[in-house]
């Protein structure tokens, strides 16, 4: 088989079978190996308990998937195993895995048991449904990681996050082999785990949510059943409101300190001129650090407002005497001594972009929010670095978006290649001002797969339309391992819709897009009272049927005889308004939607007969396709873009001279 | 308001806030309540942990439904309960309850846990989305049930159902106040409890598949916490195969026995003749009546083949001996016997219609399946008995079927009252032959509600219309109890597309409707090795959007300038077949579909323009229809019912003479 065919097999199959991320090598065979309800699996060599757990839930997930009840009975999958690698999943350890598939059997070989749960998601993606039932089909595949850190933190501070959405979404990370998960548990809004040295924290600092230490050791063993580091972020000394409310003598202001409400940056901020701040600090991460096996243990340490430092006398007295200018030095003084706690308790010490400071250790990793030339700056200097800026999925940017931001691009692209190495990864990052924990999956999930392919796949792996072909595969594959990105769908809408049928207010929300922190954080009066169930909170990110019809619409501008579907959605458009009968926010967004519909329809008439638009119809159309556009109700209608596909179909022909 | 007024009040309510079963006594007030973050729930007079956790349930589930996050501060819910009612969940509990919701708050009132747990799901159904957001209006409401039993049977032997199942069914009933979950607990394919008496019934008669006594306890106790009494039903001496694979020795034949894989009625009997089968009995009513609380104990005792009992010489020579001519006569000395080893035990028997027999004590309760008359015969005798008769839901019968059916209709109506008073209730029966785990709650749900309706409600309360709008309303809150009679819809439909986009699967799928076990049972080779993931599996027993659009059809028939949204679901058929490119058993039903869709447009058409249809065109697709109309695939064509209603309207204003 040719290159070229191998590249047609692999994005003509169905959408099942699909894989994402893309593996390293994939070469196709001849003939598949039936699955049905004989399916077994059976290890060789090494074997443990993890092992063991872990085929236990890949034969529950491929008897989701398949709507097979598995009985068993024959070995269809052999586990080659060779040892059982890192205790606790570490940073670096051996993922690659190779997966042969032929018709009587298939096999895993895996240096660890990391790598061989890897090549069992591998394996699930891979069934499809075929002529003769489900299948997998023939194929050889190579398979490891480019970054060794591919993360996904989840802020559940700002919206608390009950234990099992962090058990549902670490369910599919492993799906998509991420391996990081980055727990932000402490932030103005909320300290979100149990501290037995200090109960205040938790006791006057979260509301009453938060998560017991017995809690807190069963995701990090889920976790580690998983494959996946679990890394606790605590956010200090800014972002630091919620340690203050039960321990206000932390703080650089007397206080007293009460729990954040509304989103942004505030003053309150550790003192870091006592020496009992680091007592305490010490305590905390001597506790903490039992809690959390993993050497990495993150501070934060962005956005320190500094107003508190510079307002109290004995702050800035004791500056000057150490000789501190300015906010930076203070934060940097604060970081190598809290460097130097870690240290003592085992921990390497993890912070966003501000933490970096030529005094702090080499050790210290640092995560960039900022950009890929501040990451490089870091490399440069001799830091471990961790991409996330470009992966913020609490802005709602298309997954291509994403897609198309790589640890070693930009600024990265620049840097020598031991440098490079010191590139570990990135980190998809999630802040929950605008989630919680009924949306949160529908905002972090299928983005994060695509994140998940860029960290994992080669560079190589760039094609934007193969990748939106598998993420709406894998993203319905993610229905079966519990995830509820999906199914809170309807049921939100239909809340909204006062019960009622739904059906018009779903074609409405198909339409449309939610917007993003950056387009909500000014559209109401937001705080973590305001309830997250209205029409914004239910429509996803990215409409993949308007995907779906921007692509017939492409079609269609060349044969327009291929219109099916379009006219099918643009009636449905045209008359949806008379039936949503919209009320509130939504009244100007259906009848847009409606609008749309009537363009889209004339328009494709036009196409279709080869008569010519009237005399300035295109122009007048294009002016009310940016008039609609324009986001209200804190959604975009992304019903626009096939419609004005074919506006400029049209305009095309027209300046082409021929009425075809 | 007078009672026309109240009763369209009630009618027009948006879908939350939509009562069902219908209470006795409803009286709107004026102004509203409304439900908040702040949404807190205070006891008084008596409490306990039971009627804590309820109200721990109750506020999780307001949370869920209207997407709050509950937060508490102010009492908006007083439960005044004046005592704990029986420790155990018992038959003829007092389980009324009085509501009175004021702008200023809401007060329930109960004499027992059970009572205020009633009034807690009636005022969690009353909660809608008004315009000032969540709300409950003022109202008085006094409730009570009808009858004492309201059961819902599930039979976990022929599939099996793992205990999540068990569990979100029993939320759902406790949603509908329904008060008996009867386990169908062995079977010939499967005997599903652990005994330690006797492990090989589960070790050799289970597949693995069976509930440990712990988790047979943590059921019970769920139950019991939802005020749920919980029934087991051990069906003996026939459909018994599963006993006798570990214990031959039991049978009327030698053996050896294996699980049944087929479905029907199979030869394998208690052997009635031994005095070691009613020793072993005795030893395992010993352990089970331990186990399950309830004094009632269900013996089965359905559809017993005698085969085996004619063949056996040594059953003939006993029988001979004791006088017992024929199989019923063997089968009554079997219960009589039986009947005294339960009541040493504490238990009251119940059984199937073929255990009446007047030699029975009258204790001894008759569930019915053959009618209300067989259960009329009972009752005169002395007997109470228990209607499943007309609620069997393995038929996927409409709900309206159901619902008009009453356990004091028929025969029963010729009852004198002593003897009606007799008849306990009804039980509506999931046998599971064609559901598995996965697709279990969509064939129950919602039909078992508007049952649920019939036995509490009172009996005037029979409104079709109604019931459908309310049903409509329950079936999408019986999403946030957890139950999964819709969220496996899509995806479902997605596995049976390859995992493409499921969109004209399921345009297919909305016009469709899935046939019960009458329909299904010759139609393939099913055993329980046959998987159920095909179409007729994901399909719904009854379609929601093509009743809605059978209403818009009457309307159009009067007013055919009302017809946007048959017009547009008319397009969408007919354009389905293209495509949705159907394969294998869906290509016929497919290009029906389209069909009707090109029927419906034209007579649209027709009945808009006031233009008479072409000569013998009516009668040409009247003919189309009943072609169409036929099962295929398993399933029926719902959408034919609109379009037929438009033929119809046709061929009235035809016959009227008039073109209008």
């Amino acid at each position: 088989m040719t290159l070229m065919k191998q590249i047609l097999w692999l994005l003509g199959a169905p959408a099942f079978g699909a894989l994402m991320p893309m593996p390293v090598t994939v070469v196709p065979g001849s003939g598949s190996l039936a699955i049905d309800s004989s399916f077994q699996v059976e290890t060789r060599q090494y074997t443990d308990a993890r092992l063991s757990r872990a085929i236990e839930r890949l034969v529950l997930r491929v008897s989701r998937q398949t709507g097979i009840e598995i009985r068993g009975g024959k070995t269809v999958l052999t586990i080659e195993c060779r040892g059982p690698g890192a205790e606790v999943p570490a940073l670096g350890e051996d993922e690659s895995y190779r997966m042969d598939v032929a018709p009587d059997g298939a096999r895993i070989q895996a240096a660890t048991v990391t790598g061989a749960m890897r090549g069992m998601e591998t394996f699930a993606e891979w069934i499809e449904f075929g002529p003769q039932g489900f299948e997998a089909r023939a194929v050889h595949i190579e398979d490891r990681p480019r970054f060794p850190w591919r993360g996904l933190m989840l802020d559940v501070a700002r919206h608390w996050m009950p234990v099992a959405v962090v058990l549902r979404n670490l369910d599919a990370m492993s799906a998509v082999k991420l391996n990081v998960f980055h727990w932000h548990l402490s932030d103005d809004q909320g300290f979100r785990v149990e501290s037995k040295k200090f109960p205040r924290l938790q006791g006057l600092g979260s509301d009453g949510h938060f998560y017991t230490q017995d809690e807190v050791r069963s995701v990090v063993e889920y976790a580690r059943d998983r494959g996946i580091r679990v890394v606790p972020e605590f956010d200090i000394p800014g972002h630091a409101t919620s340690w203050l409310v039960g321990y206000p003598e932390l703080g650089s202001a007397p206080g007293p300190y009460q729990i954040e409400r509304k989103w942004g940056v505030f003053e309150p901020t550790m003192d870091p001129s006592r020496e009992d701040t680091y007592a305490f600090l010490d305590d905390f991460v001597g506790e903490m650090g039992k809690l959390f096996p993993d050497p990495c243990f993150h501070i934060g340490g962005d956005e320190v407002d500094a107003t508190q430092w510079r307002q109290s006398a004995a702050i800035q007295a004791w500056a000057a005497r150490n000789n501190l200018k300015g906010a930076h030095a203070i934060q940097g003084y604060f970081n190598r001594r809290l460097e130097k706690i870690l240290a003592k308790h085992g921990k390497t010490m993890i912070g966003w972009d501000e933490v970096f400071d030529p005094a702090l250790s080499r050790e210290t990793v640092i995560q960039s929010w900022r950009g890929q030339a501040s990451l490089a700056d870091a490399a440069r200097a001799g830091h471990r670095g961790v991409l996330s800026f470009g992966y913020y999925l609490d802005h709602l940017k298309p997954a291509s978006f994403h897609y198309g931001v790589d640890p070693l691009g930009g600024a990265g692209s620049e840097l020598e290649q031991e440098q490079q190495s010191r590139i570990l990864g990135g980190e998809a990052c999630m802040w929950s001002e605008y989630v919680d924990a009924e949306t949160i999956d529908s905002r972090v999930w299928p983005s994060a797969a695509a994140i998940a392919e860029r960290l994992w796949a080669p560079a190589r792996v760039v094609d934007v339309e193969s990748m939106y072909t598998r993420l709406g595969s894998v993203s319905r594959m993610l229905d079966w391992t519990g995830l509820q990105h999906r199914v809170n769908y309807e049921p939100m809408l239909e809340r909204i819709a006062g019960g009622s049928a739904a059906g018009p207010l779903r074609v409405l929300a198909d339409a449309s897009e939610a917007l993003g922190i950056e387009g909500r954080r000014d559209a109401g009066k937001y705080t973590s009272l305001v309830e997250l169930n209205r029409f914004v909170d239910a429509v996803r990110p990215e409409s993949e049927s308007v995907r779906r019809l921007e692509r017939s619409a492409r079609t269609v501008a060349a044969d327009p005889t291929a219109a099916a579907d379009l006219q099918v959605t643009f009636v449905e458009w045209a008359e949806n308004d008379a039936r949503l009968k919209g009320s509130g926010e939504l009244i100007e967004l259906s009848k847009n939607l409606s609008v749309l519909g009537s363009i889209g329809l004339r328009a494709l008439e036009y196409l279709r007969s080869g008569q010519a638009a009237p005399e300035g119809w295109i122009e007048r159309q294009t002016a009310a396709l940016n008039e609609i556009e324009k986001p209200m109700a804190e959604v975009r209608l992304a019903a626009v873009r096939p419609v004005r596909i074919l506006i400029e179909g049209l305009a095309r022909r027209r300046s082409n001279g021929g009425n075809k």
